[in-house]
């Protein structure tokens, strides 16, 4: 049931603990639910009551502490023995005046990791305020550390069976914007498209079925494009507008995205100009990026060909990309912008993203690709143009 | 733009405040999407970067808080005016050095909001840790307090605009459980029975368009029954299997969730026998479900027709539901189990579920229902009884 080999969990943790090592840190604990998944295997939409991976610095294998409802998922998705899967009793879950990390701090000290440098995820999804506080409560001999992202940076440079899964979810998305595009028309619900873009979505392909993406389906139309994150309602597709479509194709939680924007009826001359000069900026950026380049140095590339072309974005232009939940499928390590000096490696996958949101229109159109050995491979081939439907 | 008029929002900040005012809270920071939205209207997939609505105890309106690139998401869909949306500049978005609560806490102090008992979701999802401590490190004036839940309170009696969004979800979720029960059948692939299944929550009915569900359909199958929150896979239904359907039909966020139990082929006898025990306690309990009763007392009925049936069951049988978004629909207030001395009041609105969950095989039957003015009321008409597809 594990997506990959026992020995690439392996590997992953003694990459993770050489980091561990470095922050000088005696116990990490996890609550991404992408990185107990890259740990583990674990999978399972339980992230909505508190979890964790426990990763001693040397020694035992990492625990599972999940809701005692799902232990049974973790001994059926995770690579670990049934003996370091722990599930809390039911009445931690929601409660007044207990929390679940009462219970895993105690599990923690009864298993000998009360002391020492423990490092928390700080800024992730799903580890709360009163989670940590409950940790330091019930952990008063540890030492707390800031161990964000630590897990994250592991993650950025992917495996050959990695990249296969997304070269996979890449054969999904395409499938996926070419049903948007077939369903996108005057009169339309937006609702009846959407349905069938997240059908298409998560039928994948006959030899691969899709995954959940971290978000769902992003197709703002109309005014809806000068701001990327609304979602859709029942009212119908509009002749005359545009409209932004931002998917993915997920596959054992490793994402492909796309963005592509069609028009309905015969785009006017700024939306075309502001086309070419994305495209151009896209393309670019896509032959800068290699291994030794910057993230702030790919953005560059863009920045001039688009203040060439009178286009200005303020906010980033990619990141990293791969396995993850919702909320997000970005990892959180690189961003294309200013200031990020982050080298690129081979394997590093990233999305190229170029979003303009203007005060009553925007348009986007992206790359997710592969950094090589000799320079950047898309891993979707799909036009990058407008959809005109006239 | 936004679902409810603006006297409803209004009613719901004073509602708000009132809270406040008994807590002694000055300001009040709400990260948890859904009471941003319940407050404010806001509404967009913007939760994966740090954002909220400040609540000052008098006076002003509140602010919302969100990234620059989602204030037009704001102007489009909140009922506050444009001088009370603030977005905060991208190089703050995932940033090594910088936090977009950093940003926020200026911002507070520059509004004159610095000083005072600041009350702060400590266990809300997406707020995390970080957060926090940026919020401590900005505002040195202020007396921190956790006010969780504090919003959520106000959210668990519902107004009648809000019951009649939970009704049309109803409408949604019924046509989609009848799909998912003629899209599985041996042989078909998981992913693909899950396409029809998004599908049909998403196009709703032919009035009301569908939302996203918090949960994505969880249809664990198979020895996957013995846990509630596995995700399907592309491997086939079986010959001979149960296979538990939790889903949900949502309208302008609001939730009305279904679990069903089908099996292919002739069901067990003890999984019979499980079914009659849990169809007579969940009938039960909703006969004992009405104002004045408690939480508790609610699951004790059901206690008690469980142990003479001889199925028993650890975890709480059922909680409040209602506007959400991912990764749950519950509203983390009310859960029936012992221990939790609510009173029911009339339109207090709880899911009822009976989840058994044995070492290789597990049910589920639920009722999503309203408090009446005398008992209980579910919101769905829909055969409870397992589907049998022989």
């Amino acid at each position: 049931m594990p997506s990959f080999t026992g020995d690439e969990y392996r590997t992953r943790i003694a990459r993770t603990r050489q980091r561990m090592a470095e922050a000088g840190l005696d116990l990490l604990i996890v609550s991404d639910p992408a990185n107990m998944n890259y740990l583990t295997g674990y999978d399972g939409w339980s992230f909505y009551t508190p979890q964790c991976v426990v990763v001693p610095g040397t020694g035992d294998d990492p625990l599972v502490i999940v809701r005692g409802m799902d232990r049974n998922g973790g001994l059926r998705t995770s690579f670990l023995p049934a003996a370091r899967i722990l599930g809390y009793p039911d009445h931690y879950v929601q409660a007044r005046d207990l929390h679940p990390f009462d219970w895993i701090a105690d599990e923690l000290r009864r298993h000998g990791y009360g002391r020492g440098r423990v490092g928390t995820e700080q800024d992730a999804y799903y580890f709360s305020p009163a989670a940590r506080a409950a940790l330091e409560r019930g952990l008063p001999e540890a030492a707390f550390v800031d161990a964000n992202l630590l897990v994250n940076w592991v993650r950025a440079v992917k495996s050959e069976a990695e990249l296969s899964y997304m070269e996979q979810a890449a054969r999904i998305v395409e499938a996926t914007m070419a049903a948007a595009y077939d369903a996108i028309a005057p009169g339309v619900r937006q609702c009846d498209a959407v349905a069938a873009i997240a059908a298409a979505q998560i039928r994948g392909t006959p030899e691969y079925g899709g995954d959940y993406a971290a978000f769902v389906p992003l197709i703002p139309t109309g005014i809806g494009t000068s701001t990327p994150h609304l979602t859709w309602t029942d009212a119908p597709f509009v002749s005359g507008e545009p409209t932004i479509l931002e998917l993915a194709g997920c596959r054992h939680r490793y994402h492909c995205p796309m963005a592509r924007t069609l028009y309905l009826g015969r785009p006017p001359a700024k939306l075309r100009q502001t086309e070419a000069v994305v495209r151009e900026g896209l393309q670019a950026a896509l032959d800068a990026a290699m291994p030794g380049t910057t993230a702030e140095g790919v953005e560059a590339v863009w920045r001039r060909v688009a203040a060439r072309g009178g286009v200005s974005k303020e906010s980033r232009i990619g990141y990293s990309v791969g396995l993850n939940y919702p909320p997000d499928w970005g990892e959180h390590t690189i961003s294309l912008r200013p200031g990020d000096t982050t080298i690129l490696e081979p394997n590093m996958t990233l999305h190229l993203i170029l979003g303009i949101w203007l005060d009553d229109w925007g348009l986007e159109i992206s790359e997710c690709f592969r950094v090589t050995d000799t320079g950047a491979q898309p891993f979707c081939d799909f036009p990058r143009g407008l959809h005109v439907k006239d």
